[in-house]
């Protein structure tokens, strides 16, 4: 079976977001921790802009849990930058033991589950997980530098600037948020080339992931509340859909983009919807576990959705594979 | 305390390594499972070179294990490309479910580690634990395409053509090679900004590593038969010996760097030694686990090192922090 079950009470003790003015300005600015109009934080580059505004969040989540970072067992974290130097500039200063991971924009997904797994196997007391995305440094690295002033297709999707964290630790099963299971994705390819149409390039992934777990599980959709995909905006969401109906699930109405939460799609220029590793992070540990605190919502599946190319694999011509990893989430009493 | 032992007994079932004409002309290369002399493995790009030699390795080991890829419950996978594409693209046909670690050269040890804790925790049967690198593809990600011809100084060490995957599962404590103890690393930075100097960046963070490790479980080094780095090279080695001295520890005679074990660094001409996520990959799959099974060495201490740097990162003036992460091995009767 591709999905597995915790035996054990893996809670979210908190999460903590971050962002930009686009984000702060959007529908979920109310739920940032901190923010930085210029998206700067005092950083020199975009780069170490990015880092900071991780390192922050990171603290932010760390601080939220009444807890200090030497009570941090282990930390995963991973970024869209190549060889993910957003993360290891951001948190080396930390000290904390890190194992960094890559799933593209499901990054969240990925570094939540393995979080788990290791507080499942009792090899951990406390464990962070957290990603990070910048508008201005994944335009440099998948696209141009922003001076270029490059235009983007309708179909395209805004990268967030944002950083999201949350803190797990074994819970005694009651009053909280907990990680009650996973399905790690497979890499879905359906040859889609066109780079500045990722929501399609990702739906497939999601597809993939979301009807195995509904099946590993016998559930149907409205097992759960919500069904959260990543990035997947306006363009992914509709192919979404329309291929879990043909694979016999209707999700239309559980089904939450975190692309199309993020910003008002009608207000702000975004086109498409929000992506970026941030756009599912800030969105979970933000909007997503205080909607659950209060109770509006019971029972999530995560699945925050990633897109496998470099600039090197589009230009060489190759398609654009997704994943997607699926994390179910359940507020116990 | 930062190291972990597992309880359950995790064994390597396998392992397989696969290397270009550098590698089997090598002290080691008739440890390699399979070899191309040109280093292009059918592919039309090295990316696409790469990411076939990747998969190439992984489905040998599958088959040295006497398994199928549908017995493989998760793969662990990274590479040195902006964004794994290696990874991404070589392993999408295997539909295995797959989780992205990036850990720059330390990615070997990163990917046991996680595949180890997956099986700790109940949550998969079988794991398979697998990087990549290749010497053009790197080169043209960190430096120069190779028909540029550019010259690389006397302590530059030469990227490995090579991919190693280890399949995992669960044994029954006799007759085999396990995984007993793990010493996730953290993130060392000396503010070397030498990125042709990577052995002098990460040997710090081995020293941190190992040095932590002994610390942990109470351990002097000749209860290891091999305490093996991954690739410092000549110059790294020599710093991590002096560095890890001054902290109470000799481990003169323990000592073995993959980069200067799978060359021969008098007749080849790499200079300081080999390097890339595959060093350490093709001499663990190959050398070291065969000569634990021969009965020759019955403990080893695992440490591949990693430098976390970019182009970009490094064309900033930014330092190279290292990381490295400890398997602990043990042979058992």
């Amino acid at each position: 079976m591709q999905s597995f079950r915790f035996s054990q009470q893996i809670q979210i003790r908190t999460g903590a977001c971050t962002g930009g003015a686009m984000e702060k300005d959007g529908p979920l600015g109310a739920y940032l921790d901190a923010y930085d109009e210029t998206g700067k934080f005092d950083g020199e580059t975009w780069e170490e802009s990015e880092s900071r505004m991780l390192k922050k969040t990171i603290e932010c989540a760390i601080e939220k849990a009444g807890k200090t970072k030497q009570e941090i067992d282990y930390l995963f974290c991973g970024d869209l930058l190549r060889q993910m130097t957003a993360s290891s500039f951001g948190v080396k200063s930390l000290q904390i033991p890190v194992f960094g991971v890559y799933g593209a924009c499901s990054t969240m997904g990925e570094s939540l589950i393995l979080a788990s797994v290791l507080l499942e196997a009792g090899l951990a007391e406390c464990v962070v997980a957290a990603t990070s995305s910048h508008f201005a440094t994944a335009e440099k690295e998948f696209r141009f530098p922003l001076s270029y002033g490059n235009q983007r297709p309708p179909c395209a999707t805004w990268t967030v600037t944002g950083s999201g964290a949350a803190v797990l630790e074994r819970g005694d099963g009651t009053n909280g948020i907990y990680v009650v299971a996973a399905t790690p994705g497979k890499i879905v390819d359906y040859g889609i080339t066109d780079k500045a149409n990722m929501g399609a390039c990702m739906a497939p992934a999601a597809v993939s992931t979301i009807a195995t777990h509904l099946k590993d599980f016998g559930l149907s959709p409205d097992y759960y509340d919500k069904i959260v995909t990543g990035d997947l905006g306006a363009v992914g969401s509709e192919i979404l859909l329309d291929l879990l109906k043909a694979e016999g699930y209707d999700i239309s109405k559980q089904h939450m983009d975190c692309g199309m939460t993020i910003y008002d799609t009608k207000f702000q220029d975004v086109h498409s919807g929000g992506s970026g590793c941030g756009c599912a992070a800030v969105t979970l540990n933000g909007y997503i576990l205080q909607n659950m605190q209060e109770g509006k919502w019971k029972r999530i599946l995560f699945v925050p959705t990633g897109a496998l190319l470099s600039t090197v694999s589009s230009n060489e011509g190759d398609s654009v594979p997704g994943i997607a990893h699926a994390v179910a989430l359940e507020w116990k009493e």
